[in-house]
């Protein structure tokens, strides 16, 4: 099942480029909460209870051609959005010969950076638009996978550990380069981007085996699969619930290959990702009030 | 006025060292809110326009002592938690020194270093205690000043700053050492105390003037003033809006003084902090299932 968030905070379900409406089943099924307000993605945690309701009323619903439709990020409400550093080699071969990127910082391991946080402040999806917040400072596309979480889960086991995912989605870890921690660069408004739907789980054989492609004006800037990710998601998964508890629409966006480069106000970047579909995400300048 | 978060989600407004309870009012006044929920901590957006019926309610209110309250965070629904790197000179001059603190990073200046997240899954209040996650490791205490975000603003001038604060609390900007991102370790699980509670603005004259001190076994581990901050609460407010929107309930660590120190199971750390109040934060060792 593909589930999408759209237009005003409509809900739909996604079947051969149309988007069908399913709003009233989300707000059937979902109670209103009183404050404070539950850790995690209410529609992701109750994906699974919903979703016979959801695709029958699909069967039923009014559909609208996906051109026709705004995609907000299929998740609206994530306690935490996780980052993966360096995770293709070629990326971290990119990184130690351009100093736009790494900005004088010498190669460390894995083990040794650790995983990331980017802010939940900063999430949008494709239809928003990137803006762009320093001009003067080069802001750099990351294509990559994002892994969405299911259930709440603390010292996932390797063999568990997919079995905590709700699905997954197009992510863009979009960054302004400097010497600053990543937690702060990553963390610029829109420069998280998840889209344009949440596909479940079920509809991936293998998410350790997607093609995904970024290119902007059709010339190809990233294209990987996701086979050559150093640190598998299973991996991901443990290390990132070895240190904290995992909730669901947690996302984790899984590190990008080579390829990343600036962009720029007017440009559209054109993703592509094997077994979940294809979304735009236009450039703009940030405008300070 | 000091609000609180105590016991199994009661509210209350502390008064001489006894806790009133409001609870009735955050219900009436606290719609309950459909999915997608509101981003930004709702009692802190709304508490300026309950102050007045809060302030009432207390006034005959059932009280009980703050002796045998269960303090729990303040802020119960933060967008997110933003911490300070090195921002007093000696615990800057201390982490240079002491390898098991730097683990061989060298010193940066503060603007190469930038600011960091801690994850909103790591927050508790001081009843709640802190559970040590890797016994093998090494985690301090940082005691600090938090500071809590009244509503929303980007791109903050100086001289508006803070204006844009809702209150204060007591931090502690917990972390296990090591040469991971600080976004990673310093988002345990438990590893971002709040409390004991939400002193407004109003009570406190000048936040850059306030005595603090951490204790463990009556033994001072950590004592200074907010003077002594080398990036003061508006030039972090500056700082950090330039970034990315803040929200109501967003959380600053402002950063710690020097005496860092590590934490064991069965230690209980005690606060102490000028116009703010006083807190015990028990120390437990993690259960892994």
């Amino acid at each position: 099942m593909k589930i999408c968030r759209y237009d005003d905070n409509r809900f739909g379900i996604v079947r051969d480029n149309v988007v069908y409406d399913v709003t009233s089943v989300v707000e059937a099924e979902l109670p209103a909460y009183r404050y404070p307000l539950p850790m995690g993605d209410q529609l992701v945690a109750n994906l699974e209870a919903m979703r016979p309701k959801l695709e029958q009323a699909a069967d039923s619903a009014d559909g609208k051609p996906i051109a026709d439709v705004e995609f907000r990020s299929p998740v609206a409400n994530p306690t935490k959005i996780i980052g993966v550093p360096q995770n293709y080699e070629e990326h971290a071969q990119e990184t130690l010969v351009d100093a736009g990127i790494s900005h004088g910082q010498p190669r460390r391991k894995m083990e040794d950076q650790g995983l990331f946080l980017k802010a939940s402040s900063a999430l949008i999806g494709p239809s928003d638009g990137v803006a762009v917040r320093f001009g003067d400072r080069r802001t750099d596309h990351e294509a990559e996978l994002g892994v969405i979480i299911g259930r709440e889960g603390s010292d996932i086991s390797y063999d568990d550990a997919l079995s905590y995912v709700s699905g997954y989605a197009i992510a863009m870890d979009m960054v302004v380069r400097g010497k600053e921690d990543r937690s702060f660069r990553k963390s610029v408004d829109t420069y998280a981007v998840l889209g344009p739907w949440l596909v479940t789980a079920d509809e991936i054989d293998d998410p350790g085996q997607l093609d995904f492609v970024l290119t902007i004006d059709n010339e190809i800037r990233q294209q990987n699969n996701t086979r050559n990710l150093i640190l598998n998601l299973q991996g991901q998964i443990v290390w990132a619930s070895k240190f904290y508890t995992l909730h669901p629409g947690d996302i984790i966006m899984s590190g990008t290959c080579a390829g990343v480069g600036p962009v720029k106000p007017g440009d559209v970047m054109h993703l592509e990702f094997e077994n979940i579909g294809a979304m735009d995400v236009p450039v703009r300048a940030h405008d300070v009030y």
